[in-house]
């Protein structure tokens, strides 16, 4: 029941891509304009890098950006779609694992953490496509990534209920105070630099800020008669 | 130390207006203005409302959001000031109050929430405003709204610690993730759209919200080892 990812967009991308490759252009082609798009957003810290500089960070010509995603949003889109994918796939070996539920919270909500981390552009390319609601793209993205996220949250939470680990709560309401409290660091760059003096969020940062969250979240859903 | 509010935008607009007022114009124009955005904000469900609309809604000349407030910008960061002058004013006087640290921070937590629901655009506002964090709005923003915020925390946080109510935690990290948590139901739309199909924030799933942000961070900031 989790990760239906037959009909995905990810799937659809695949085929896409096969479709491409019949043509004479390569599925490499596509990966390395993704690649030059990631890297220039991570090291410009923008989302609005024209296409123009990714076809020539990649060497290859700007008609092929349009060729393999048509608009600059087809192309957003194809990023988050490549960055998901690594962190659906970690989400679902470790529902899949034999640790206890609350190992497998702590590794989740660390996990969200630090893939905003491990992709600078991500926060903010999700808030962009998000922002219309009506929109296809917010339609898909929340297909492909957010729902893997709530599914995987509402299995581990009741993993963690039904062994007594856990205090029984709302899946929904779970999801969205753990999602807000995971991503919030990536969200204040003003509060943290007027407030706190904090110019960059380095890997000493993430990883205390993952510590932090964890440990407050967890204290906040353990079930502390059991103790 | 707290709210040093003399220097504020607060305390500028409020000079601002009195000089405004000697030129003939009076306060109420710029309050009618801005009233008239919050009510067209609310009803179109965006942040997105033309200046000419916003004026004929106040049954005032256009021209005269550019005389008290000369850009959009300008408009939305005055909208969020008087919005925000509320807020700062209730955290005031709720820190100032006799309250145990446990029920100071219970408030707390739910007046952000319900400030949120409240205002219902000041979340993508907000957002707006502080996307680009160099932006002069940004670093106004964070003076006036952010910067009370994380000191009314700390000081909540200091309180509980000292009282032995509260484990210690660093105040920049528990403001970043308890904001994350109480903001988020209002960042995700399309999530609540289409993985539960909630359409719309109302009253009820707001207070049930704020119940359980409540009960997941007191649960996670409390000390257990003296229950």
């Amino acid at each position: 029941m989790f990760f239906p990812f037959t009909d995905s967009p990810l799937a659809q991308e695949k085929t896409s891509l096969r479709h491409q490759q019949q043509d004479g252009a390569t599925p490499d082609t596509a990966q390395q304009l993704l690649a030059a798009a990631a890297a220039l957003m991570t090291e410009r810290n923008t989302i609005d890098v024209p296409v123009a500089d990714v076809a020539a960070r990649a060497g290859l010509n700007a008609a092929l950006v349009n060729y393999y995603f048509r608009t600059k949003t087809g192309l957003h889109m194809a990023l988050v779609r490549r960055d998901a994918a690594q962190a659906v796939a970690d989400m679902k070996k470790l529902l899949a694992s034999g640790m206890p539920a609350p190992d497998k919270m702590r590794r989740h909500l660390a996990a969200m953490i630090r893939t905003f981390f491990r992709y600078p552009y991500l926060y903010r390319l999700l808030r962009a496509l998000l922002r219309n609601a009506d929109s296809k793209a917010a339609r898909e993205l929340t297909q492909f990534f957010s729902q893997p996220v709530v599914e995987t949250q509402a299995a581990i939470l009741a993993e963690g209920v039904a062994s007594g680990d856990f205090r029984a709560m709302d899946p929904m309401m779970f999801h969205l105070c753990v999602t807000g409290a995971c991503d919030h660091l990536f969200a204040e760059s003003s509060t943290l630099r007027y407030t706190f003096g904090v110019k960059q969020i380095d890997e000493d940062l993430c990883n205390r800020y993952a510590e932090a969250v964890v440990d407050l979240l967890m204290n906040g859903v353990v079930d502390h008669r059991r103790a």
